[in-house]
């Protein structure tokens, strides 16, 4: 068997995780990273070369699967359809609402060049959208709820560190544990934003800072903060350092429904991971797998988790999975 | 859209929760049970028909898929294959060593009819299946766990029943707690049977029985009890008619691995259920919804879970999951 030849597009968090995770997964070969930046500055962890992005079209027939590894923002929306044209991709595309246009986007690309392109995997969307797709299919009547958390928001901590003298900050989501225990009990109740997450902030700040007005300007700051119950927490430079810099985060997707004789019935998925991207990373090359699969079974266009069998994920033959894990 | 067309085989506790599960899903439509008994004496819930079992190859154009509920032990080895010659199918079958080789068996006779066998679905074999398999692919470097319970086990419940002197028995499976905790801390722990699972019985016993006889044999019972600590409980029957008489079941599947920097990422999917049998036939409609899309779209042959995408489990087109559920 040949190995499945990757590709990696942009070498931060998620790119450096990709290639450690490709070093994990013996079938699975890491030809290149490419970069926006100047290659000569880009230190990578295994023996693979670095190329300047606008190299990647001569790669086409040596890389079976590129893994994109840019940002929702402004670097998929791009890059996605753009790799499409030559290459079978993956991305992690998380922005929810706007996953149908970037669906599009990406198909109508990857349809023409007849590649597999398979859009917003990850956790979540990714693991968690799974479990929240096979909970209804299995119990039609019952309520479906996410929970996130302990984790670190991104998003959050920039908005955060956006403050005028703030130095470093970072904050975490956490899930209201009342909350999860009356949905684990199958109480099935309606929560408000407030009462299912809080907020906690952990901030350094500038010398000279009125740290009751930074306070303020955090837990009232709409769209981030306004609707939760948010602590914010002062500490010095040193201690930021020593805890706050990881990125852990997690969550949970339950499922509480019922079944013939009004039987409480109740699923549930949970990740508590050390670092989010590192686990991002190793959901992509799971699915780059069923990328290269689905490709050479003559498939083509977009995709997304909810296509893709769990079989082709895993390196063992489907006869091997029957005998070992179902 | 038509609806789907279903049929039954074995109207027991499995045949009894699709029936009623059928009745929650808006696309799908129960056309007919068939079983071995005189059909005269067999009352259902729904308004469909009951049939001799022998009858059912008249209702070959009139049943999309026939949702076969007898056990694995001696009805599903023979009723799997036979009826994949005129339907497509569906069962639970859960022989974990058997599976191979009932695969095999249904697969042959399908291939040949163009008909779609889904075998082995339920929660384990089935949604637990698909968590180990996802588990490891994902994190290749680490180690699953998958522990059942609390739960009524019927084939130790019978055990217990036929040692002479007992009236009735209800035999759960718990989970060792330390050792559940141990494996969410990511400790991967090297787990004996003994450590994993703890046995409980509650048992009636007829008038003048040797209890102490009776508690002897069990806890020493080869294959079912003397690998556990099993405790032994005798109650009365009002007792055991109060209490011992649902079916709960349940447990998690658990995967603890690491990625890049040696950070701990644990996956954890469980299960909470009131009633076992109930919550098998939700999985079993659910994926009989898959077996007739597979077969609209012309495919053919044996298949289980690690086959099937999530999307064919939902009523909902592609693109409505995509905007709702990703």
């Amino acid at each position: 068997m040949t190995n499945i030849r990757v590709g990696i597009v942009g070498y931060g968090n998620l790119g450096r995780g990709v290639e450690h995770a490709i070093s994990q997964n013996p079938d699975m070969e890491l030809v290149a990273v490419f970069t926006r930046r100047d290659p000569a500055t880009v230190e990578i962890a295994s023996d693979a070369k670095v190329y300047l992005i606008d190299e990647a079209e001569k790669f086409k027939d040596a890389i079976d699967v590129m893994i994109l590894c840019g940002g929702s923002a402004t670097d998929l929306p791009e890059q996605s359809p753009h790799f499409s044209q030559w290459f079978n991709v993956i991305d992690s595309f998380d922005t929810h609402a706007k996953i149908p246009q970037h669906f599009e986007a990406v198909d109508t690309i990857a349809q023409k060049s007849e590649k597999v392109a398979i859009i917003s995997s990850g956790w979540d969307p990714g693991l968690f959208s799974l479990n929240r797709l096979i909970g209804e299919a299995i119990l039609p009547v019952g309520s479906t709820y996410t929970f996130w958390g302990d984790g670190l928001s991104q998003g959050h901590s920039d908005a955060v560190r956006r403050i005028e003298g703030v130095k470093y900050a970072a904050q975490y989501t956490l899930p209201i544990k009342e909350a999860v225990e009356r949905v684990r009990n199958g109480e099935n109740p309606v929560l408000s934003t407030r009462e299912k997450h809080a907020r906690e902030c952990w901030v350094v700040v500038e010398d000279g800072a009125d740290t009751a007005k930074i306070e303020q300007e955090i837990v009232t700051m709409p769209n981030y903060f306004d609707e939760y119950n948010t602590t914010v927490h002062f500490i010095t430079e040193e201690e930021f350092k020593a805890n706050h810099t990881g990125m852990p985060h997690g969550g949970f997707v339950i499922r509480s429904g019922e079944s013939g004789a009004k039987e409480k019935q109740i699923l549930e998925f949970s990740l508590k991971l050390e670092s989010n991207p590192n686990f991002t990373s190793s959901v992509l090359v799971a699915y780059a797998r069923a990328v290269y699969r689905l490709h050479q079974a003559g498939d083509k266009g977009a995709k997304t988790a909810f296509d893709i069998p769990f079989g082709l994920l895993s390196p063992k033959s489907a006869a091997e999975l029957r005998k070992e894990l179902l």
